[in-house]
């Protein structure tokens, strides 16, 4: 029996682990999580799971819960209870699955407690990603990608040598504007903008898709989870999302992952690893689908794409920053203060803005986050 | 230093295997070669790679070429002199390149002499499956698979347990006649039958091809090569044959192997395997490719193939007996004795005059065939 811990249990990715789990109780049980303010969905898992020990994040739902409901389930709360869960004595595997960079404290605390991880916050190795892979290094765990493209290039890299590797292809939807032209971009909407044509996720990964920022990050996370320097990394527009993603070897011969989009498999893959399990999901059938298609990558029509190319390669804490600046920039635009095509203009500014910090420490990382973040605040606010 | 020995040196794949080790100069060298009556092109392969043992199919091109030109090779012929290659003492790799039934019995004296194989002669294990992974087994050695189907599908299960497989899928190109009805089927010409719209290849495998029976012999390849059961191998049409095969596991998780039709680089993999080497070759571009096409096979447009699951299924001599019925066909085919469709007919009526024996020697299987070659010739002959 694996014991799994769950940092985002309620979110989209939380909530297909726990189907996972549900689908295999002999092999996996769920010993810990965390969520954020969603007491209803929380209080059905604990129901359902039984965990030993749940964070919340914040104090009154922790002292809620504590008294109304479960004597024999720990509750604690915000970063410091983030940071229980995450180190959790019984626990063998960590699915790190919070939305933006607060993933990146905890992830670094599982680690040196020797913790196994499936790695869903991809803002972890965004702006970490130089300590993140030193932790794994010393720890010498497991950590295993969980976002379908780079669980997909891990797949293709089985049983093969990186060094022989001559590039990594990431594939892209090119997400809800795909079909728009730059021009109709400046009148979409958030329901527009949220309505994704082949996976069903969470607002804010969906409205980076159709930006492509979602890309860039998964370029960056690549670029560290797969020691690969950026000109090794690719982008290819493929609509139907039923390649995961490709790995081209120097022999020519080009790896590829393909499957339904079912974030499932790629989690089960994590909680299995090194063996794979039986999943009741949809199988693919390549005959009914028929056509797949692919075009390259216009960094015009996605100039996010390019941002997060260049964050890369200056390195540092220029991924910090791009980070931050789109977290507070999607959040704007899903609060409806900002139009579609104003994410990618703060997120530059910030960009420019900003001198990078090489080598940056976690607190350099989180204070740079900070200052960020406030200040993108401050543009959205005096836009008047 | 890798020793390379090569069995049908001057055929198609013999030529590609030949420009893997010129670009290899420093990993490969050619210590032997068989050819059958392709003089000229024996004596450039001579010339360039200096092997030391030589076989000829007619011993008088052996006492020819020994008498005239090369004092510092030995030079053998016919059956007992493709064994004395297949067997070559200072070889480290045999590659079977030979066409049809007679690659089984000297694949069988390599590897019992504990020679890796490089396999590009499916016949050899349509025929004698039983017998060769029995053998390679005993020897403890590798055999790796040269059809661009196999080594991919090959590559798909490096690093995965074969247990965890859901099934294998073949993908067939549909060969020179995919868009023409069996009605239109009558009246096709040989230099029709051998324009395959993907791949150079023989004229042999090219007609194999057009009759599909090319993916059938695939098929039982496939299943003595990953000891896989015929329900869990299927056959999928994808006309730009870029996609080479795919495996299914049982997490509904697909890899597939893709690439620009170009026999070197498996070749070179079962070569080079472990590792990959770099290869002079055009490099895959999907995004310039754009589609990629699939659709289910029609069993009633392509017979053969269904005749090939039932001989495979059935097993024992039925495999060698779909085989050598084909070979005559086919012969009689190219040297227009036969129109395109009676290809199939004489197959067919082959199959149903057999009873099957099961668990055959190589004796046995060597007598079978030799009975079923006579029988389909004397059939032919009798057309009037």
């Amino acid at each position: 029996m694996k014991k799994i811990g769950l940092l985002g249990a309620t979110g989209s990715i939380g909530l297909q682990t726990l189907d996972v789990i549900r689908q295999h109780p002999d092999q996996f049980s769920l010993c810990c999580f965390s969520f954020g303010r969603n007491k209803e969905t929380a209080i059905e898992i604990i129901k359902e799971f039984h965990p030993q020990l749940v964070c919340c994040e914040r104090k009154e739902d922790a002292e809620q819960l504590r008294s109304l409901y479960f004597s024999n389930v720990r509750f604690v709360f915000g970063e410091k209870g983030l940071i229980e869960v995450a180190v959790y004595d019984e626990m063998d595997c960590l699915i790190t699955a919070v939305v933006g960079s607060v993933g990146l404290r905890p992830t670094l605390k599982a680690l040196e407690a020797g913790k196994n991880i499936g790695l869903a916050n991809k803002e972890t190795l965004v702006t970490g990603g130089h300590l993140v892979m030193e932790a794994v290094k010393k720890a010498n765990v497991k950590m295993i990608p969980v976002d379908s493209e780079h669980s997909a290039i891990f797949q293709c890299l089985r049983g093969e040598h990186s060094d022989e590797v001559e590039k990594l292809i990431l594939t892209a939807s090119g997400g809800s504007f795909r079909d728009l032209s730059r021009e109709q971009l400046q009148y979409v909407t958030v329901e527009q903008a949220l309505n994704h044509p082949n996976w069903s996720m969470g607002a804010k990964i969906t409205i980076d898709s159709a930006t492509m920022l979602n890309k860039g990050l998964e370029v960056i996370e690549a670029h560290w989870l797969f020691h690969m320097p950026y000109d090794k990394i690719e982008v290819l527009l493929h609509q139907e999302s039923v390649i995961h993603s490709l790995v081209e070897f120097k022999d020519s011969s080009v790896m590829a992952n393909l499957g339904n989009p079912d974030m499932r498999v790629p989690i089960q893959l994590a909680l299995s690893y090194p063996n794979r399990m039986f999943l009741n999901t949809q199988r693919l059938n390549l005959s009914e689908i028929a056509t797949l298609h692919f075009s390259a990558v216009d960094y015009v029509r996605y100039p996010m794409l390019k941002y997060a190319f260049d964050a890369g390669k200056t390195g540092g804490t220029m991924p910090t920053i791009l980070n931050a600046a789109n977290e507070v920039a999607v959040e704007a635009f899903l609060q409806r203060k900002i139009p579609f095509l104003e994410i990618e203009t703060l997120v530059y500014r910030a960009l420019e803005a900003h001198c990078a910090i090489f080598d940056p420490s976690l607190e350099t990382i989180e204070a740079e986050d900070l200052k960020t973040r406030a200040q993108v605040c401050q543009w959205i606010h005096s836009r008047g």
